[in-house]
């Protein structure tokens, strides 16, 4: 069982190192006579493109994505889909100075550990560059998502920044794609861009929590006990580079309710079952119930910063590393699409394995 | 790829429904020469077993551990363990109330939704009950752990309940096993004691939140990228009945911290490298450090409770629900031990997959 | 990834050892709302049993089925589903000669070289005893078939003992199940019966070849390049103990046959094509064409016979053994149901596999 | 659970159409630390090359593969190996003819009655061109051997064409590299040769069966009962385009066979047991002996010949379809790399799947 796939009939095994070649994605399972080409897939990669403004890294990679195979005249045939997108900036002698060393907070001390051998150049592996791949990958889930399930929205953005957190009463979704943060609190927006440059000049980083929302999905969807759509979800997200809590609905605060407040009261309504709230972030017993499917997880400040840290070289010795060059001070940011495409992948996935074992079709109004 | 299973070489499968005949599960890929028996298993269940004291359900189970297949002469011999345990105490009478109607927060309309019919006895496969199959699989994970890798020590206690949290200047892990909560602070008990019986008596439940930390194990656990050390344990926790949020080290408090705050410094040793503090939780890129792994989860309050609540019947019409009988006022007390067998179970299968790819004994020293 | 599993979907994990407290399996990703009781699987296992006639093992098992979990009210709820069946006649003290020595042939000598440690009990999980919990198995999957592919039968025969063959020019599907050697030729099974007693006085065994059809199968099902349907039978059978050789349509004797030969042709047809030929064995490239699909196979002569043998011990030393006690001279007979109960279980998870990837109802006319 | 993917710890996912822009390979779970760059795996890749003699089809391909990640340095990283292979000469007007007919034999009818839509230049997925991706990751597969199990080495030859098999008391390994139809027998390669002219000429095609062979294979590898070694061999050459059969050892022969005249009787030897035959083929309870992996299997005839055959359009309505251009009249000869590749990949599969589980180092003699 793939350690480098994620999914059970919705596929997607990723591959490439961030100083490689190529890096890329076999999508598999992908169902036959799906309208797909490269267009579509280039939007969401657009999205997340580093150097799309002055607040992410200044990697500069037009990550044009190629699909080699699993599609006919511009639909889906139902065989594997090899997306392929070339790397092009690679600057491997910003990274000579870790060659020995190990970042703390990074990868590099636990892939040396493992492997014995380790691809220094910018993460090698573990490098957020494999979230490229995911992005690509989620934007064949999207279109399988639009022919199954059509009612379906996922949107993503930037909850919290550090230590300031979106206003909910300035909640406005449009707010979203026309700043830099993914932020749809546009007030919250302008003092993250002060915050970032505080923090950037000053070489350190800073966390953030991303919240990601899809809606219209139908109930049914997830596969107790191990198939849990919660718990594929919470896989998703945990698998993302520097994520380290997920919470679904309520989260961690579900700790300090009690049941009479947490519990969501059900009333009858025009097209179905009413929610009176959404505690459950959507899910129940692992299994989406239509309301919202509300997920949240934070990424850690990047632990490459140009601030000098304690650490050891291979041989074990006391040493000092920092960072040279290029520098993200909100990992995060980039979090965002990426996000989108583990829901789109895990819903697309789910679908497939509902109409598996279940076969009928699902109403797709909540 | 089941939805009954977990692991990917330390197999677990669980089958079995609160008010069926037996619950049980089928570890499947142990390593053959390991001493297994029934006493060692019963040690577990015991400690986990409804009834134990007035704060937790009581529903009348002795849970015994049978062991159908896979052992000879008291040792594994590397083919399928079947365990198995009847169920007692099913009590069917009390959930008459819900056939017709869904309790708000439980699996029940979700179940109903996808499957098109539900076992409503105790809640079917979704029932707690089939925790008790896990902390059997753990029992059989813990005496592989013994084996191949016997510095790790996998202990969880209860860090909050509601609003009340334990004091970590108190905390004392042998007051874990004297008080009924499984807490280490033992001043926080006798407020957790005083809170819950109010919970009790008002008919209603609270939250819990739960810690679990696997110390001594070996650094290069984990398989990036999809088969994270993290990822995994995130799935494993949040399987668990009622789980709503998962942290790894520092968590959602990641969000707010700075880089120069967050990355944990490395040192020289007298065994290895010290690290200076944990935020990671013990795991970088997916892959164990060598540290102590930190996961902590929350919990919600049970739906379960005498209090009425609005809901909706199978025809759609409004009415109200609220259960007889059986009530347990906080369900992440017994999440407990489900918690430390997840993490014993997950433990073993990385042991297991990373001894298969890369082959080498693991140093067990961190 | 289990290596105790079979299927994808509709997956089918195996425990238990011959000499062990009982066997079974966990039927897990059933579709629910399907009817299943003990009564429809008892009848498959009955038609399997030792004890049936003199020409099989003499153990007398009643091979009773339990439905321990998976239906409320006698129908599937889509929860894993757990049959046990208790050994009872397990005669240890017949295999006391083979504790230090391994019989040729036999998996004697490979489980001790892989595990350490061997239950030499009736050949422990290498037993063909483990084919009751296949046919167990296949029972459920024959239910599943009625509900999504009604016009699916599956039928299987002895095709050939040592080396007498069936003669075509009398196959009478009746006569299947009216001799004891599930014969489709009853003058064949005369001959068969005189062979046998033959076999069976020398203290020898004898071998077999077991043909097995599908017909009314739907085409579309399978899925290349590695879920070819073909490749699942043919990894279905020769899991079965004692198989060495497997077949789809003509076989090995494709090797010797000219293009214009071997393509069977399409003609039109009242209710679609029509096949001029089935060379194929209604399968091409990997995917069921609506013709009969056709496996044979070959099961070798038992290892366990009565004429002393030369062989090692554990220490490696030379020695003889020969089998005291119960001997089965011709251990393909009870492949028979086997094969029907594998073909069923593959049809039934390749159906599941096609809808989850495909979704449209599959026309069920070929 | 992937359908174009094989192998449970070493996998391989291929991806890759005819005639679409490039074919390729993930090969993921190779152990880290492996010497491998792209000229050992292209040797490989050059002996499969079509083009290499008149015998076979003449499609000019380079098949030139570059490896765009999972190495470092000429080592392999233990991250996922992702092989590219572009297609050059895919003549795509050679196949107009069949847009609307189905070609008896091929799947050209199963693919469009499965997936609604079909890819029909060059068979598209279906097409042997996907081969070119299991020689490469055979490839890698044999520098995983090299390292783990120097002792094994893999040899595969044509045995028989048409009614023509190759004589024993004839057999020259070092005579395979030296005929283009990989013979053994050098006498019999000459009547191959006549045969296959007269072949040719005529339009038509002839089968095959394909021998191969793995030698000083460390016994303990195979995992019963549905991970068995010659299960997982059978499925892996079942799934090569055009097989029909498969044999392990005696193989059909095994039901002419009494107990007496098949089990393989073992005698002591200077390095171990010494079995005195191999009607086994190496394996027994699905486990490896030590002995010679053999494995057997049938190549059909190829379906595109110049001979018109009866078949239906895509509306139904009776027609004729013969191919032009391009006609491999043997399709046998090019399946030995493929067998030698098949045999490699599931061996390095097992011995990392039994390290997992057993953990010991297996001793390499036998």
């Amino acid at each position: 069982m793939s350690v480098n796939t994620f999914g059970r009939l919705f596929r997607c095994t990723t591959w490439g190192e961030s100083h490689g070649l190529a890096i890329g994605v076999t999508v598999d399972g992908c169902p036959p006579g799906i309208p797909l080409n490269e267009a579509m897939l280039q939007h969401w990669l657009d999205r997340r493109r580093p150097g799309q403004n002055r607040f992410m890294t200044q990697r500069r990679e037009s990550d044009e994505v190629e699909i080699l195979s699993g599609t006919f005249e511009g639909t889906t045939t139902g065989t594997p889909i090899q997306l392929l997108i070339r790397n092009q900036d690679q600057r491997s002698k910003d990274y000579t100075e870790i060659v020995e060393k190990f970042r703390p907070g990074h990868a590099d001390f636990t892939y040396w550990r493992k492997y014995g051998i380790r691809d220094h150049r910018g993460g090698g592996r573990a490098s957020a560059r494999e979230t490229a791949s995911r992005v690509a990958a989620g934007g064949v889930a999207r279109e399988v998502l639009k022919s199954l399930a059509p009612s379906i929205q996922v949107t993503g953005w930037l909850a919290q920044m550090g230590e300031i957190a979106i206003n909910p009463d300035h909640f406005d979704s449009e707010e979203i794609e026309r700043n830099p943060f993914w932020s749809p609190d546009g007030i919250t927006a302008k003092d993250w861009a002060v915050l970032l440059e505080r923090i950037r000049k000053s070489g350190d980083s800073i966390g953030a929590a991303i919240e990601c929302v899809a809606s219209g999905v139908p109930p049914g969807l997830g596969a107790p006990v191990y198939g849990k759509l919660d718990a594929d979800l919470a896989a998703a997200m945990m698998s993302i580079n520097a994520v380290k809590g997920v919470e679904i609905g309520v989260g961690m605060g579900a700790a300090s309710l009690k049941g009479s407040e947490n519990a969501d009261e059900i009333v009858p309504g025009a097209d179905g079952p009413n929610f009176k709230s959404n505690n459950a972030g959507g899910v129940l017993g692992g299994i989406s119930t239509g309301q919202d499917i509300v997920v949240r997880f934070s990424v850690k400040p990047a632990s490459s910063i140009l601030i000098p840290r304690q650490t050891i070289d291979k041989s074990g010795a006391a040493t000092n590393v920092a960072t040279k060059g290029r520098h993200d001070p909100c990992v995060g940011i980039r979090a965002v699409p990426v996000a989108e495409a583990m829901m789109a992948c895990v819903l697309a996935d789910h679908l497939l394995l509902d109409r598996g074992q279940i076969g009928t079709t699902r109403e797709l109004s909540c």
